[in-house]
């Protein structure tokens, strides 16, 4: 196990009719400036239900954050912060409301130049304006975790920032939220949990055997309630688990004392950038060609996975090995996620060599959990996906 | 699931050569008071690494607070603190010296008549004294919640208290010092890890799968570690793994949204009461018959238990948990733990009617997660501990 420090301080309120409880993680004297994106909480509830626990504080509001925050929008609620002199910030939404949230309780503090300077120059956040929020799609796990990922249309840019300033003061996760999340939405939040464990595990042993285990706890809860989730997300059991691991993919525990992949997602995000393709998809079309290419370097931790989560007992370890990639490419083909670049466009060649180019370019000379995958490594792994 | 909040700030420093980081956590301005046991700390370099890293800090020394922390020693604790205006304290030991000081962060800033109130009238502590710990003795988890157990001789009590102002800032956690143990406290250390998991675990199936199968890994890993740490506790590979698993064992995650028990500990805890007999050891005489005597309750995740952590997998239901009952004992055993009072006592006669008018008296009604175990069920479940 390598040596870590751990420590995550955001609050979490779980279960069925919680959203009332804001009323009492909010300061009574705060002015709040509600978060939220396009707009779908205004057609299943949850807007009045924030509204009404919010009712004795003073609110202003701004909607329309789109998925993948952009920054152009959230410059303009950091104006409104100023200018109305907010103290408070309450996210309602996914991972990009959140992250974007995060962004602002940045930014709101931040005394440089141009609040760009937080995402372009990696500065990390010490300290942010205090914000919670009300979680309404389980996927991210933005909700525990004090990461964002903001993205800049006019630059073509995606970049992350972070600090332990950015955890939210409180999370309320209610998982009946979940019946009125479209299909899609809910298969991507499946695949987004899936693959953050995966990054978190899928390197090579350290004898961190209670990580190893809870990582393989969240990936076995994902695949038992991802058929009934996607069957009947009013099937309140199978929701609030799936909210859970979502939640604790991504809350910094399992990654703590074990070396960390992350190239996948960092292939997804360009696939994203590329061709709007969203981001779960983006990870799914990655996955298997990734472990494929870097079999030998991860062929123990996937027969593992193999073994104690598919409960493949047969073959060889690289049999195992090989038999748990095909396991994981059929549990995306069972959420309704294409695997390949090439279900997704025909107009995909040439896209490793530009995505090889860009990673040259930002002065990407290794990515992985042995820092080797170099762009022209990075180059044959999504050839490999088309 | 049940509703739960879940919020633990600790700040976990993890891993070989960590005590030196002491350095950065507390305040330069700081006078702190250095708490410790019985002085093995002397003998195994730990002292000498804490003092070397406090070496800018203005700090006090109070050590001797015994196993089972004392009220009476406590308060000469408590006197020096106000003496010498100490502001931080820093725990340096296993659960006992950490609990002790969780009661001195409690009571420096009570400002009620006597802090013998803060655990006779069960006074939730919002706000305490900061302070800080070294484990020195993984086992009950003190380094990571917010909970602490003092004992009073003068009348034989033993009383529980705690609060959101009780978390330690943080915890320094180096696997090193499990290389100087006594092979005696190692296994009590791992019998009550183990325990704790169970007391949280060992109920009726709430569809909490993702807490379950957390409360499972931490299971699995001891009972992995175990023989490799009692064999070798210089095999830092192994004492890092059963380190972290003591404390996630009892840091709040795996119980929540699930029910508890406890009473396993409750009565536990009159045993080392009346005959002296270590914690740990009591847990593992009364484990097996309470869950034989609660058999029909229980058998569910007895079966289940069994199922996963022992790979029970031929039989009925009311098998597999039968068998999973001896599986437990024999575990206890395989610490060199024996699990019937009569092995530590010959003087046991009348012991279940004690603890049974001892529960009555103190107005006990009922223990465990149905709420369901009253004082002569008690008396019945010790008498089986014979």
């Amino acid at each position: 196990m390598n040596n870590f420090d751990f420590k995550n301080p955001t609050k979490i309120i779980f279960g069925k009719d919680t959203i009332k409880n804001l009323e009492n993680e909010i300061p009574k004297d705060a002015k709040v400036l509600l978060l939220y994106g396009g707009g779908s909480i205004k057609k299943n509830g949850i807007y009045e239900q924030v509204k009404s626990a919010l009712a004795k504080v003073d609110v202003v509001e701004f909607g329309g954050i789109p998925a993948n925050p952009e920054y152009a929008v959230l410059l303009e609620a950091l104006a409104i912060i100023k200018k109305e002199n907010i103290t408070y910030l309450l996210a309602v939404g996914g991972g990009s409301v959140i992250d974007g949230t995060k962004f602002l309780a940045s930014a709101a503090l931040y005394e440089g130049e141009t609040p760009w300077d937080i995402l372009s120059q990696h500065i990390r956040t010490e300290k942010g304006m205090p914000f919670g929020t009300v979680l309404t799609l389980p996927a991210t796990g933005s909700e525990m975790n004090s990461g964002a990922v903001i993205t800049r249309a006019e630059t073509k840019e995606k970049l992350a920032m972070g600090g332990p300033g950015l955890f939210p003061e409180f999370s309320i996760l209610d998982p009946q939220v979940i019946a009125s999340i479209p299909k899609r939405q809910l298969a991507n939040g499946l695949a987004d949990a899936f693959t953050h464990v995966l990054e978190q595990y899928m390197t090579y042993p350290v004898e961190a055997l209670l990580q190893d285990r809870f990582a393989e706890s969240i990936l076995q809860t994902l695949i038992e309630v991802a058929p009934k989730v996607l069957k009947d997300p009013t099937d309140y059991k199978a929701s609030a688990n799936f909210m859970w691991s979502c939640t604790m993919a991504l809350n910094g525990l399992i990654q703590k004392g074990v070396p960390t992949d992350w190239a996948v997602h960092a292939m997804g995000h360009e696939l994203t950038a590329l061709f709007g393709i969203d981001h779960a998809r983006t990870l799914a079309i990655i996955t298997a060609s990734h472990y494929t290419y870097n079999f030998e370097t991860k062929k123990e931790k996937l027969a593992q996975y193999g073994e104690r989560v598919w409960q493949i007992t047969e073959g060889t370890l690289e049999e195992k090995a090989h038999a748990a990639i095909v396991k994981t490419e059929a549990f995306f083909k069972g959420l309704d996620i294409d695997t390949k670049l090439s279900d997704y466009t025909d107009d995909y060649e040439g896209t490793a060599e530009e995505i090889a180019k860009r990673f040259t370019n930002r002065g990407w000379v290794a990515l992985g959990e042995h820092q080797s995958l170099s762009p022209d490594k990075v180059q044959e792994i999504v050839k490999m996906a088309y």
